[in-house]
């Protein structure tokens, strides 16, 4: 069945929209089998003219419905006598609640009009079909820079090895595919440990994988060790970073995982730094938009409600692994392994924060998305599971978890603390976040790159870059204070350095409106300043020196053998 | 004794100065009467060259000191034999923690060095003397505003009246100077009804004073009723906005204090909105910025203090109840009086905060110098009392209160939620910050007009406003996206929509270096702009819709007879 066939109203005439902060729209509302589109009665908004709302059915993620019945009595006067005739109406209320945060009310009068709409809204979103274009052509990493000591291995090109991981990944040059394929069945769901990024200055590199299937036998493979030895070069020595506690590693041992004895991998020194994912998060997400919508809170209240979310805990956690695992690498000169269990989240969140905080390419425009194709979408982040559901959603949570938000969250705060160092600005944030959730782009369908080429999504659908690529979209996706850093960009994690991200969180709610604003007549100036002779002069203020170090040995690091 | 003759010490070489987020500097340390000077080795600070460090002692809130002994053998080689001798040396470090929440460390060799200059610092800063210079003329208000009806009275001219008034103040023109006198000797110091501010666009007018002295017997007194009712200027109504509880405004009737009966007072209507003030707002500020140095926090313990220490809660208050106090004057067109028990406090608060709000004239620097003049100088705030400490001194708090520090954290949340509508910045703010709690300006000193005249203040100081306005430092104090907003703006008091002021709690701990920084860039590309041709254009984007209403009716409100 189309989705067009379920809608069975399909315009409604004198519907309210309200928006908590804006003055309320009177108007028509349509739905099509994309959009819900409300039209304001010319005339009917004093001053403001005919306003649009274009809501992506596929960003609803709840919907609330009441309907309530209006009777009156109204008289008629004939010749003789007075006839009050009784008049029953019904006026129906939706409330939509969308992936974005954003809240919605749409008054609707008539009972059966406003079951319908609501029905339409409700009904489940297939996969969208339809769209043509490319995605751009896969970003490759720059091999070139790895002498020799790194290949392109192409062993997983039908998906049989590893189903979550692209069909070219980058392993150490002496490792032939026949040991990748025997690597492949000693980690959880094939994810061998492949290359993430080469770190130019010191030649030193990350890896990623998932966890080692040890189990309770304390199983060995290796060609998984010869693998991890490969990469260290010959000499060296690497951190295995995983993102478990200790405990939580040996306790997977039980269900056939675990983590990499010291035994067995003898240069590797493994450090323990749990981050959390799965439903913890997606329940310390939910918390916090509660928290954040509630505004009959007292400042107590709110702070409580802050703390008890975890949220801001989580940041911190996120941001104080990926800055201990870029010091092994610029300051110790040793190479990194970093693995949770399946590898497809906290992993993604630390590898890609590294490069965020290490190399000034990934911190431009192009250079993020480039980062985004390569640790988020081509790794393998199941964005279809871990986003098809935002906050608001009343459906029993399956496999959802804010792990993309919580990296966006920690680059927005990177962000903040060097306010010149990232090219692009907050606003592409929220863009990326909006597109994760609902999105009329293809980038971020599906759970891996084996789905998407089974859904042809390149075949099917336009791709988000390119449109955000164009030079009026790019635009307005610019820091207007960038300036091209080379350093490091060590972040401040102590608690008191990091913020709610407003802008994000509070969206919605009427007070950000200025800032945005303040933000564009800062883009307004440097503009004109560009066009202007003398506004051409590059800032000299962007330096980064080290800050507290991350210490490599704490309470939480064990290395048990 | 001339503060010079404590000085024991006035020069030591080779001391380390260290500051948390900056190299440590090491140089030769001279002390004077009013400052503490550190200038460093040339050539010993690698690239960095000589870096001065001028601090006035006056600014030192507390001082701790630790010495430790130091002994090794030195061997000396003579012809025949091996001599070891013993060595004995001290290296004493001195913390001082400054009263604007900067904290330094000197190491000095030698521990009789190192305690002469402990006890230069701590000696006892007597008041400022010698300095030439005269303050701007006080600023009066536009009484031609005020159509006939109120007059500029000179009864308070030798102080007599009220100690804490200045010798002018504004009063209805129906009212007699007999009449002033008898109603000054119902009002606690004497402080009685005089006009704070006149709202031109409707004509209405906000009034403070000190309580009423009730008392258990319930006194009356017929002058200040005249006084009151005078102000409403034959019609209309007013509403009485008591800083503190119900209960508290009727216990106060025991010490002899009060507020106003409906039944003496029956076009007033009563509102209770208590803030804290003294003591607990102390110990709110001494609490926050422990929390705000403890580096060692968690998320979640960090957020539990920031909860616990209540400032942000105080900020709430502050705001809501001068959102209040201006939507009675706005939308409901009524005169306001504000006053909670002496008058000079939480009241001064309270009428400043609503100038900012109502008046786009109070958003500009001048007028900002003005209002700070008008509302917390002339109307005698007492800062030597308030500012003699701030969060780090051991002394023991005697009438020590952040309430003006309060008052610079509102105005700069209004400043971020309207980042277009403060011609100044949030520079000044800290500027002003660190002047009330140690100057060489004369501005802030002493509790009172009065105690200005008996101390010369005029005849021996400088004043802040002189400097602040000469053009090179004018400009480093403006916002450089300001545009006249001729609106109110009514703030968003949502605990979600404040936040801790950064710039001031966290300033010295490093992250906020590059935001300065920023700050400084966008003010670099405007000025820039402005030279150039095209770059002049105005900004359009100021507007300012009322937010939620502050409800004048809630728990906090009763009127009872």
């Amino acid at each position: 069945m189309e989705f067009a066939e379920l809608i069975k109203t399909a315009k409604v005439e004198n519907v309210q929209l309200s928006c908590s902060g804006l003055p309320p729209i009177k108007g028509t509302l349509c739905i099509t089998s994309h959009h819900l589109l409300l039209s304001s009665q010319p005339g009917g908004n004093g001053e403001q003219g005919t306003v649009e709302l274009w809501l992506l059915i596929r960003n609803v993620d709840a919907v609330e419905k009441s309907v309530q019945n209006l009777s009156w009595y109204q008289t008629s006067r004939t010749n003789s006598s007075h006839q009050d005739t009784r008049v029953a109406s019904s006026l129906g209320t939706i409330t939509l609640k969308c992936k974005d945060l954003k809240v919605l009310q749409l008054e609707i009068p008539g009972m059966e009009e406003c079951l319908n709409i609501a029905s339409s809204t409700e009904t489940p979103k297939h996969e969208a079909q339809g769209w043509m274009a490319a995605l751009p052509p896969p970003i490759f990493l720059r091999t070139n820079c790895l002498r020799g000591a790194w290949r392109l291995s192409c062993a997983n090109g039908d998906f049989t090895i590893c189903s979550s991981y692209p069909p070219a990944v980058i392993v150490p040059a002496t490792v032939d595919d026949n040991i990748l394929k025997k690597a492949a069945r000693f980690r959880q769901g094939g994810r061998f440990p492949v290359l993430s990024y080469y770190h130019k200055k010191n030649r030193t590199v990350m890896l990623r994988s998932s966890q080692p299937l040890i189990g309770p036998n304390r199983k060995r493979c290796q060609e998984d060790e010869v693998l991890l030895s490969a990469a260290l070069d010959g000499g060296g020595r690497g951190f295995i970073i995983d993102t478990r506690s200790a405990q939580a590693a040996k306790q997977a041992r039980m269900m056939g995982g675990g983590t990499e004895p010291t035994s067995s991998y003898p240069r590797w020194k493994r450090l323990h730094r749990p981050l959390e994912r799965g439903r913890p998060l997606q329940e310390s997400f939910i918390k916090l938009v509660e928290a954040c919508n509630d505004t009959s809170l007292s400042m107590d209240r709110w702070l409580s409600k802050l703390e008890s979310s975890k949220w801001l805990a989580h940041v911190k956690g996120a941001l104080s692994t990926a800055c201990l695992a870029a010091q092994c690498m610029e300051r110790e000169e040793a190479c990194v392994l970093v693995h949770g269990a399946e590898g497809t989240d906290t992993t993604l969140l630390v590898t890609a924060l590294v490069q965020v905080i290490l190399d000034p390419d990934c911190r431009t425009l192009a250079g993020f998305q480039g980062l985004l194709e390569r640790e988020w979408i081509e790794a393998g982040h199941p964005f279809h599971f871990r986003c098809a559901h935002s906050a608001y959603s009343h459906a029993r949570l399956k496999q959802e978890a804010p792990i993309f938000l919580l990296f966006l969250d920690c680059v927005w705060q990177l962000g903040r603390q060097f306010p010149f160092s990232l090219q692009f600005s907050e606003r592409l944030l929220l863009v990326l976040f909006e597109h994760t959730y609902a999105s009329c782009y293809g980038t971020f369908l599906c759970n891996s790159e084996k789905e998407r080429r089974l859904c042809k999504v390149k075949e099917k659908t336009h791709s988000l870059w390119a449109w955000l690529n164009q030079p009026s979209e790019r635009k307005k996706h610019l820091n207007p204070l960038y300036t091209y850093n080379a350093l490091v960009i060590w972040p401040s994690v102590e608690p008191q350095s990091l913020q709610l991200w407003q802008g994000l969180f509070l969206r919605w709610i009427r007070s950000s409106q200025y800032l945005e604003e303040a933000w564009a007549e800062i883009q307004r100036l440097v503009t004109s300043c560009e066009d202007a002779p003398e506004g051409s002069a590059g800032c000299t203020l962007c330096h980064s020196q080290p800050d507290a170090a991350y210490p490599l040995t704490s309470a939480g690091t064990t290395n048990e053998g």
